[in-house]
């Protein structure tokens, strides 16, 4: 295995850019090196404060933000992830952003044109529950595109994030990775439970059987645009409470190095009186 | 000189990727090798009824796009050669944006998310009266950014049109080649005349003083952004027919090399009975 462990110490793996590796290395199960339940709640609740924190310095800062990419397999956890980590942070400084299949506007334009309007402006967090990755991931397994297209693509998205970050924002992306056995269980839930029903659908069980097409395809993805500036996370994801705790070390830990500070007063402040 | 004559035989210049060169060169009053001004006229009506002749094929295809960007000096002549190439083409598929200074809004993130939303869909022409090139002009000759910032912009700049070329989209590039004798003229004549006084600013005469140093960002813009895919043409532009039709005849060579031809019948022409 060439990726390497995410510090801080969670079970996520950051993956090496430009490195090939293998999904199959990474245990979707895995929760080490986090400690029992009880202190892993704990924890969390500490980061979600920090978190808000952090946004509300950000938003005063007015000049960085933020843009998480959420990708995973079917049922990875998207949703409950990203209502996870930002309940609790004032809405007014968050977009999230769920990016479905292109419309036939869209598909006339190149597949970062649809993209490109919701990356997040000066004291912002951006949310993306699925991206442009899919471009590289759906079309692919589908047959849509050739080798050389995606390879383009690569490259395309390389430049992209460059672009933003180069503006000042922070572009940090989390694949959600589950085992094949753990996706049939998260099926069969939401097709025995009638209040999860409405996320199932029958073509769900089509992309079940493109499984293997799919860790390839996002393997290779991950590999091909990991950057130094801007970097996958493979995020075991069987177990939800050690997801959440993984990503949230992560995305306090990138808000502490970009250190977001309120503007200092522009005028005297001991001479304000206010009558 | 290190830039060359474009195909087919105009006054204009096509910039070399990545050669330095002096605007100071290249003479804005030069119509060679144009012939008189009465088969001059009679030309540049010939290569109007061909670009609307391939703008409908373009539509009817819907696979490519072509974009047009223009750049000059103030008086340049942007609105005027956009007027007289496009007057007469079906504006349904054409869409002019015009770029004015960023809004606060555009501030607040990368200097192409203003810009992307406005590229041309399948089928459709782009024409852009100033663009993206604005930010390593303006920012840069008013002291706005720092040369590592246009150098980066230059590079964001070549990703973008790539992005685009990539989709299928024909970028050419215009910039309006006037001395800075006939701007005073233009200028002039702009405030004798009450029916052009609108068009006239005290802020022009500012620019104005600034001469040389957008000449300087002009061409370095310039030599560092044409590639062999998305060339710039530098259009000797004092007068004013012989800038439309250098212009006319790159369109139409490049969509002519585009070859755009309406889709073949998905259906037994023969068998459809109109009763």
């Amino acid at each position: 295995m060439t990726a390497t462990s995410a510090a801080p110490l969670t079970p996520a793996v950051r993956v090496q850019p430009g490195t090939p590796f293998r999904l199959a290395d990474i245990d979707p199960a895995n929760t080490e090196p986090f400690p029992l339940k009880k202190k892993l709640d704990k924890r969390l609740e500490e980061l979600r404060e920090q978190l808000s924190d952090y946004q509300e310095n950000l938003y005063a800062e007015h000049r960085q933000s933020l843009l998480l990419v959420f990708q995973a397999i079917d049922t990875g956890g998207k949703d409950g992830t990203i209502r996870n980590l930002l309940t609790g942070v004032n809405p007014a400084g968050v977009e999230v952003t769920s990016f479905k299949t292109p419309s036939s506007e869209e598909l006339n334009h190149d597949f970062l044109w649809r993209i490109h309007p919701h990356t997040p402006g000066r004291g912002h967090i951006g949310v993306f529950n699925r991206s442009h990755y899919e471009d590289v991931l759906v079309t692919r397994v589908h047959g849509l595109i050739e080798p050389h297209t995606w390879q383009q693509r690569y490259q395309d998205i390389t430049n992209f994030e460059q672009l933003l970050t180069r503006n000042g924002t922070r572009v940090l992306k989390f694949f959600l990775h589950i085992s094949k056995d753990e996706q049939a269980r998260r099926l069969q839930a939401r097709l025995d439970n009638p209040k999860k029903r409405w996320k199932f659908e029958p073509g769900d069980l089509v992309e079940r059987k493109l499984w293997d097409a799919y860790q390839v395809a996002f393997q290779e993805a991950l590999a091909a645009t990991a950057t130094p500036e801007c970097p996958w996370y493979v995020i075991p994801a069987n177990n939800k409470r050690a997801r959440d705790l993984a990503i949230a070390e992560i995305v306090v830990a990138a808000l502490a190095d970009m250190n977001p500070q309120p503007p200092a007063a522009t005028f005297d402040v001991a001479a304000q009186v206010i009558e």
